[in-house]
């Protein structure tokens, strides 16, 4: 099928710069000697991840127990959670994907290991744990100073076993942090199997970061506008695109397309929502939730009712979770409709 | 099941106060002699339309043709779609509606017109058309100049019904552009049947607007904060909320919680994305996809850990467009689980 049989807004998938995509950061990997951890939050969608896989990922991260869990089932066997994962409910699950799945998972104080264990010996479970450690996002994670309590925590605890440290994102800002951490845990005797760094820009500068021995990225598959903004991608890089319509042209200036926040979402870049490759000047300004609002007055030519626009989003990742399917092309025709698996899944 | 049962995070339904919701606006149309068309695009559930009707309300109003379809499945045999439908497809797909459900649409252009009656003659069906008038919000809409040669275009159009006129919203500012508008229409000698406004504020003010004859209201069944900050209703009668779940405190003043932009959107209002019921001086400031960030500092008490709290939304429609389902409580049990039947519907 055409692309132009689709209805509109689809998110497209250019499949030959998505496998070059693949195949780029895992040589990137390889040639550090650093185990490559693709993160589906970006495509979540289990036939992709298998292609990460069969190309040399040693394993996936998801960032939710539910996530995991569509993953689990469709027979993934290693399985990173990089997340402080808190609640009965949660940890319940996660044990019950433990029974079949190697799980890790992160922490970033004593109650969150002492639940993990709880749940871990009510079901006979375990799993490996991360120490989370903060970093300049100040998001979770804990201060170096309390690396090794935590890590002796999780040593000391009958369900778990401690895998090592983590940060998000690893830029080199962070490591002076990790050497610090290595060394605390050194000195405290503790062996550290995995340090696991992630982020798509920190991928890029893993060559400089040497303690690392695991990455962890995902909006790299397909990228978008800020990855090509901030030098991360190229345009040629980018495999996903929204396919839109012009469905009313109020004013010379004012376009509106059927691509709103249901389609793009809310996530904005230099207060716009998308890039429109057909018309570089064009501002994607305001976004209801079915219509998008984009200003042509910089722009010398302007669409015409019905026409057709290419849209580079704003965030990968949060578009595959608007959507129920994503459609794989080459060169124009549609070759695989992907169901998005993992879509909605926070819990 | 008692809602701390339920994982997080999940969304709140209060049965008792959307309840209220259904009949206190349904009660106001009455009172004001305004047919009431519900728009669903806030909950996409059919079992909550067909509460909305059986009080009153003499159709619904979706926004896509997707969402239309699984209405119109679900046995609603009067929808109106106040929007431009453009793209052979969506056409196309309109008209198998419109074989077996009352349909109405709006347009705001004479292509828009010509390509909607192409498809009504190809299948055989037609279709009710309002025409879209511009509003302040610069949205879709075409000039009041411009309404009595549209409408005779959709008078002419063998497969088209000229309904009458709409306007989004239908603030008191925009009385004098549809009085202007009505006016022109009846020198012209064309009928009009429907006076479509809409809006949770509009609705408000509707009895300042007689020119009205149907109102198309969304928002008003579960409330938000922006409502509620606007005057448009109470705390009282916020029928959504968010249940997350604390899953770090790293420092003194950052909490974070399980819920972020794939939970909550990414729609801002004065820089927050969530009002935190139990905690009021908190400031959501940031959200990745499933991780808030809340600034405490001005708060007395600080939650802890693995402690559950409750959001107002930022805005409800996007919210319910990100989940599974919606869990109908009352008195904190779940009452009702409701599969959001229309999510993800963009086309």
């Amino acid at each position: 099928m055409h692309i132009n049989e689709l209805d509109t807004p689809s998110v497209l998938i250019d499949l030959d710069r998505m496998e070059a995509n693949i195949a780029r950061m895992q040589k990137r990997c390889d040639d550090l000697g650093l185990a490559f951890r693709p993160h589906i939050k970006t495509h979540k969608i289990p036939d992709i991840a298998k292609m990460q896989v069969e190309v040399g990922a040693k394993g996936i991260a998801c960032q939710k127990v539910s996530e995991a869990r569509v993953f689990a089932e469709a027979g993934f066997d290693d399985i990173q959670i990089p997340n402080s994962i808190v609640g009965q409910q949660k940890t319940a699950r996660l044990m019950e994907l433990a029974m079949y799945t190697k799980i890790t998972v992160a922490a970033d104080h004593p109650n969150t290991i002492a639940w993990l264990d709880d749940a871990a010996q009510e079901s006979g479970a375990g799993v490996r744990v991360l120490v989370d450690i903060a970093t300049a996002l100040q998001r979770t994670g804990t201060q170096v100073a309390e690396v090794v309590t935590l890590a002796q925590r999780i040593e000391a605890a009958e369900g778990l076993h401690f895998a090592g440290i983590m940060a998000y994102p690893s830029d080199l800002t962070e490591r002076e942090n990790v050497q610090e951490a290595l060394a605390a845990l050194d000195s405290a005797g503790i062996g550290v199997d995995v340090v696991s760094g992630g982020g798509t820009g920190a991928a890029l500068v893993a060559h400089e970061f040497p303690e690392l021995t695991e990455l962890r990225v995902g909006t790299y598959i397909f990228n978008d506008w800020p990855t090509v903004e901030k030098g991360w991608a190229t345009w040629d890089d980018v495999a996903m695109t929204v396919m839109a319509t012009v469905i009313s042209r109020p004013t010379t200036d004012r376009t509106i397309l059927d691509s709103g926040s249901k389609t793009l979402s809310s996530d904005v870049w230099k207060g716009q929502y998308g890039y429109i490759v057909e018309y570089p000047g064009a501002r994607i300004y305001q976004l209801n939730e079915e219509h998008a609002f984009v200003d042509m007055s910089e722009c010398e030519e302007r669409p015409v009712l019905g026409e057709r626009v290419t849209i580079v989003p704003v965030h990968t990742c949060v578009v595959t979770n608007l959507h129920n399917q994503l459609f794989g092309v080459r060169n124009d025709e549609v070759e695989v409709t992907w169901p998005v698996a993992a879509r909605g899944m926070v819990w």
